[in-house]
């Protein structure tokens, strides 16, 4: 692992493009201390987490954004729509409108879509993947109306049984394909980078459809399926070719670093976002 | 997870497709016992391992299989063709082709082929790619001509940066479409149950191109990312979901238990092996 960074002078210009999502620093922060660490580096675009928001409740929240002039690029998370009973998806989209309620309060660019994987004790993919198409049906419209965007976020096929049994763009493209306008994709380096379809289907998603991008880094070895994606630079991805192919397609949206970590939510959380600022200076642009 | 069988009783008939892949047993067995002890169980359809026959050395490999009456279903392991020099690219090459000579020798239905990963210290996984692809056209006319099937095995895209940048049956297929005769995949229940696209993928392939059919199941959760594989039952796999698809497609090969798992390696051989066919039994026919 290199080294973290030490020092970011207010001499130094933050990337327009980059944002965090707060999942990154969500085991040293709550909601306001989270956003005022961000303000205090200059940086304002960041991904907001539903259960740290609700957390202070959505009035809070709105107050907390506006205070620190917040663009928020995303709400996480909608979804997780597959439950072994009527009643378990009928509550998964109800939570799912709640949640387009609180983006569109916190004026968010999207609501990124969580599938959810085979409800527990079952063992039947296909029927997991069509009550994910169900709920999204159920819940387009009312997305749709309320003016934020649907992204579904392919998950590593690892989290297939477990997070989300969408696990690829082209899979997520799909299903964009059949729900049309108000849909697209979020587009995570780490969950997607080892793909032989990649290019092809960024390029197929295109700037309209590709709601999200974000960024963390694959180590090599691996310790731990859940928590233990990389900071940029200390793992195998290559973030060149990635941002090579999202300005060829015109991508003007944000980049944003999103890293579920043991080991970086160990750490002060200052030093966290520091290193993470550095290192997409570094590794990303 | 489910107990481990008791006994095995000599009164009870192995299923006729149901192939032991020596991994299974590895940690416990030398090449020898492990073939006898699958053969005193009625086993004797066999995935052989080079590394594993290599140490008792070819002519007393081939002599412990023609003893035991045993079936080479496969070799594995040829491939791992990506290097950072072209030295590393050129003795990738001459050691499969040396594997293509073994499973000759040994009368093996084929070669299983790891594609290998990113060479380490780098990031480009394309040109990883293209070096499989070099790779296994500089070796394609050696095996045709040896008679030895190529079989392409793609591997959970989590080993896609240390063990095989082949990580899906469509991409594998592709390849094969570009080889053609003597080519074609070896499909793994627990790097491919994931994929959206696998129904497809395996119809593709055909019966003529399913040259393996490889089954452990996927542990929830999966501890570790190399050496969790579970036993058939233990985890989320729908084998019935499998077994009616190749059916479907006359399909007539071996059906070949391989587990890598530091759980199972660490109980007596006897045991996992007869575990293995009492779970086939259940979960697998």
């Amino acid at each position: 692992m290199q080294a973290v960074a030490a020092n970011w002078g207010n001499d130094r210009e933050v990337p327009s493009e980059l944002a965090i999502n707060l999942a990154t620093v969500r085991e040293q922060f709550g909601l306001k201390e989270a956003v005022e660490a961000c303000a205090a580096l200059g940086i304002r675009s960041l991904g907001f987490l539903t259960d740290q928001m609700r957390a202070v409740g959505l009035p809070e929240a709105v107050r907390i954004a506006e205070d620190n002039g917040v663009r928020v690029t995303g709400l996480a998370r909608g979804g997780i729509f597959p439950a072994a009973l009527p009643e378990g998806r009928a509550q998964a989209i109800s939570d799912t409108k709640r949640a387009v309620d609180e983006a569109a309060a916190l004026g968010a660019e999207c609501l990124i879509i969580l599938a959810g994987g085979l409800p527990a004790g079952t063992r039947d993919l296909a029927f997991a993947r069509e009550m994910v198409c169900e709920g999204l049906f159920a819940v387009h419209q009312y997305a749709l109306l309320s003016g934020i965007p649907l992204a579904l976020e392919p998950l590593h096929p690892m989290y297939a049984a477990d997070r989300a049994c969408l696990n690829t763009l082209e899979q997520a493209l799909d299903i964009c394909d059949l729900l049309g306008e108000g849909t697209g994709i979020a587009f995570d380096t780490y969950h997607t980078w080892w793909d032989p379809k990649l290019e092809e289907q960024i390029v197929r998603a295109g700037k309209r459809r590709l709601l999200a991008y974000h960024v963390s880094d694959w180590l090599v070895p691996t310790r731990h399926l859940l928590f233990d994606r990389g900071m940029m630079g200390d793992g195998v991805i290559d973030f060149c070719r990635m941002r090579s192919l999202l300005s060829g397609m015109g991508y003007e949206g944000s980049h944003e670093v999103e890293i579920f970590s043991s080991e970086w939510w160990s750490r002060p959380g200052e030093l966290v976002l520091r290193t993470c600022l550095e290192r997409f200076i570094a590794h990303c642009t």
